[in-house]
């Protein structure tokens, strides 16, 4: 991490005591074939999740959802999908369903268990207001996640 | 159904015996605003889900699966959800997730239950030896979703 790429000094402490953010931050540099991010603190990677309410209302919801919004869903669902493996063992799959008009669903499952659902309205404008909310929002679903796998362990190992 | 269209003796008796088929011939007329179907036989309107193995080389998997391709494969899945809520009282969801390349899943689900889950590949190409063929598989697809339901109903009804 360098430092001159921070944003501020309390979004590092955000980032070093939410598990979900390190998470996140993780799938996204896994995925940085071309080290683009190589050099970029973990805030910065994690920037563009935070969406105000006043930036959502200056993004468009037409045409299709940018193929860079469609990657931060999925890196998204697939850090929930790190998060409960943790803790239960369980592998699972994410899957992005995303109309034209950024409408659809984020899935999480494993065997026959859906441990994470939830429905995309205007996906253009996915994000957070802010990366405590991130967060929280994350760490929610996860622990729904892990709940779920507990309660129904026999269908999350179909 | 008008006579003239019929496919042949054989094909109208397969579908009057399968209630797959039967369903699946009701999804795709209630999605026919515009009364193309109005007077073609069920079999003259399954007749595209029958896809031989000769067929299936001469479809190109390049690039986006036809919608048309995609509405096929929305179709037998919104059958075999159903012929499961027939059975089960159970409503659910299909979704379809097909990437470009023509890989993907289709889902059908209630609650936190997946009941029916299907990888796809060459979705393009997607389609069945005979209507027999066709009526096997969607009524397998069914008969375990129904099982699961039973198996699980708190799980399909959270």
């Amino acid at each position: 991490m360098s430092e001159n790429n921070s944003v501020n000094g309390t979004a590092t402490t955000v980032v070093a005591e939410s598990p979900f953010l390190k998470s996140l931050v993780f799938q996204i540099r896994g995925q940085d074939n071309y080290g683009v991010y190589r050099n970029w603190s973990d805030e910065l990677i994690l920037k563009p999740f935070v969406v105000t309410k006043q930036k959502k209302r200056e993004i468009s919801v037409e045409g299709e959802v940018d193929p860079v919004t469609q990657a931060r869903i999925m890196a998204f669902f697939r850090a929930i999908a790190a998060g409960i493996e943790k803790e239960t063992g369980l592998i699972s799959q994410v899957v992005i369903d995303l109309s034209h008009e950024g409408f659809g669903w984020a899935l999480v499952f494993s065997g026959r268990l859906l441990l994470a659902v939830k429905t995309l309205r205007d996906a253009h404008r996915f994000g957070f207001d802010s990366l405590e909310k991130l967060a929280e929002e994350g760490d929610k679903f996860v622990q729904k996640g892990i709940d779920l796998a507990k309660r129904f362990p026999e269908v999350g190992k179909l």
